[in-house]
């Protein structure tokens, strides 16, 4: 039996990015980029207006009030035309590129259009160079603009449509194959008959794939037969990573194990010091990296989050693998019985800018409902006594 | 012109949860439960064994080592079909039905299968009620499970699947329509000419509301007339929120609160105390939400997170409307030259248990590559003179 750190770090050692694949721009949100991407322009392309008003010359404005001849109208998107002299002005919208000779832009709040002779007063002077953004002073051609290994979030959408990369190299998101096992379950559109219970394992280990952003597939549920359970694990083989639910305990129904090293599945490890969750099975036949999970929903969710979560990220290209984690003031005694890691299903407030976390109640690792009151897992480590009020703990936050 | 806060409480107000729509379970992943949810089962279903052991009748063991003759062997899934009396107990799987007469149940740790004549050694007594969960401890036939507006996760996925809620009504996302004005624009997969910028609020736009489960489309960039603005708009009108960015401003190009006026939309508010991003419509033609953001790339994207992420989030259902925010330690001392609220691009950190903030470098409000270095956005509020460093100061954190 190993340690959940180092069942973690076996993880992270054996899991490495998948190859990287090419998409349209706008389906890499939420991924990781495989490859730096440079400017191909400079931003500002041109000396640009960042308001609407007067493009002037500065020293033209010292004795403000001044009057001035407004020779062009230069809007966004076109070319100005006509070069700014002593005693001129063109008119400027935001966005616009700066005429030659100007070096200043006055915003029409600060002056009063005289239209009907071409002419502008500009009411007060201005610091030369106010209201312009300098060519290439935000990127400039061949910049490095985003960085391989950066996650792909609206803004960074921005810049690949500002740089023209209508396509892009990212981190693929793995395939994932899940089955459940066990004689007792039922499908969820059936009443279940007595001595069943309803399949939901295979769903909610789906949607905790899904919201990382996997590629997942359910591929059903299986009896607690070495037939049944082998031809499972052979559809699965075709997938990144294979997820069983169920049949890894020490009752002599729970076969996963056996069937995995039928298949000479390299198994990395079998048991972890942990609660709930100890019978945890992870190896890899071929390309598929396996996880046997135990069946009880609470403890398949906790190991999910633990060993699975990670394994995706690393896959997807992340740098930062785990969920963040905090410390927070516990607001309940825990009494501590068992010398293994354990993790607790509990509820983390945020008030007057301090976290404090108290365990949700719960009947033990089938009591699933018990987590929808929890937004996180409070860390109990292996030496840990007692955890007494007021004290702080580890938690890790979930979405 | 009216402050941030008052044109959160105007969107607040305006806006309404959209109608609810059935959905398979599977699909409902992120959305907001329209209606309670009952159980139609008992959980347990059964008192059941925790653990893989033998059940028993817990007096039986009082002078422990005992032997018992073991009468039956009960598979998960399976119905046990003989009593237990006095000397007698069955072999048990976790998630099986305990037997009638048996109240406790031992785990094969703590036993000594004797297989050859069918007995089993029990090495130590054990607690009345050990290892078994009580039929309904978890949840009881009619019981609400889960509740109307609560936020569905893979743990609330799983409930669904145990009672049997293959389908379920969830309020669903809006449709978002967005477009971009500006005679500036180039297409993504172009050189711009002299003059041109690519489009990218409208795909930074996109991001921000796909991240947010809205059903997205792009209706393209029009050019700053008139005509191409309202033809935008009347496409427009069919989604449940219509998105459009440039054309707000003071310049003469800047069309777009006109043509919202010549189709008689309901405006709300025109303009917001607020840096960047000043000039923001709000209004309503006829069922649609109209917001028209300034072209800036960064005024677009900060526009978007205060007064589009809680519209959408009521349309969703959502009980908290607002990013979450909290309290940080500013690292560098700020100048603040105006007296409206600004949003700055900053990098959040924590550090041993505590938020430290600074802001990114950045050019204003057309500086998007510095939102990529940015994971939060630095609230300056209205009346401040001057932050210092070391003070305490507002930050809403960003995915």
């Amino acid at each position: 039996m190993i340690s959940v750190d180092t069942a973690i770090t076996i993880i992270t050692e054996k899991v490495e990015q998948l190859p990287p694949r090419t998409v349209p721009f706008e389906s890499s949100l939420g991924f990781c980029l495989a490859k730096d991407v440079q400017s191909d322009i400079d931003m500002p392309p041109f000396n640009r207006s960042a308001m609407d008003g007067y493009a002037v010359i500065a020293e033209d404005l010292a004795n403000a009030p001044v009057e001035l001849t407004v020779i062009e109208n230069i809007a966004a998107g076109s070319i100005p035309t006509k070069k700014i002299t002593h005693g001129y002005a063109s008119k400027i919208m935001t966005g616009a590129a700066v005429p030659e000779g100007a070096d200043t832009v006055v915003k029409f709040e600060e002056t009063e259009d005289l239209a009907a002779d071409n002419r502008v007063k500009i009411l007060k002077s201005v610091k030369k160079g106010t209201n312009i953004s300098k060519k290439g002073e935000d990127m400039q051609v061949g910049q490095i603009v985003l960085n391989k290994g950066m996650p792909i979030r609206p803004q960074e959408i921005g810049i690949l449509a500002t740089v023209g990369r209508s396509r892009v190299e990212i981190f693929r998101a793995p395939t994932v194959g899940i089955i459940s096992t066990g004689d007792e379950l039922a499908a969820v559109d059936v009443k279940p008959s007595p001595g069943q219970i309803r399949n939901s394992n295979s769903y909610s280990l789906a949607a905790q794939a899904r919201r990382m952003k996997a590629d997942v597939e359910i591929l059903g549920s299986v009896k607690d037969t070495k037939k049944e359970i082998s031809d499972g694990i052979r559809k699965g083989l075709q997938k990144d990573i294979l997820i069983l639910s169920g049949g890894v305990s020490m009752g002599e129904y729970d076969l996963v194990g056996d069937v995995m090293k039928d298949f000479h599945t390299e198994i990395y490890f079998e048991k972890v010091a942990l609660r709930p969750g100890k019978p945890v099975i992870f190896g890899k036949k071929d390309t598929t990296f396996i996880f046997a999970l135990p069946g009880n929903p609470v403890a398949s969710f906790v190991t999910f989050e633990l060993f699975i979560y990670p394994t995706i990220r690393k896959m997807m290209g992340f740098t930062t693998l785990h969920r963040p984690t905090v410390k927070a003031l516990l607001e309940t005694e825990i009494l501590v019985k068992r010398r293994r890691r354990e993790y607790r299903p509990a509820l983390l407030r945020l008030q007057n800018n301090h976290w404090s976390v108290s365990p949700v109640e719960w009947h033990g690792s089938a009591d699933l409902l018990a987590t929808t009151r929890a937004n996180c897992l409070l860390v109990i480590r292996e030496d840990a006594e007692k955890l007494a009020q007021g004290q702080f703990v580890d938690v890790i936050i979930l979405d």
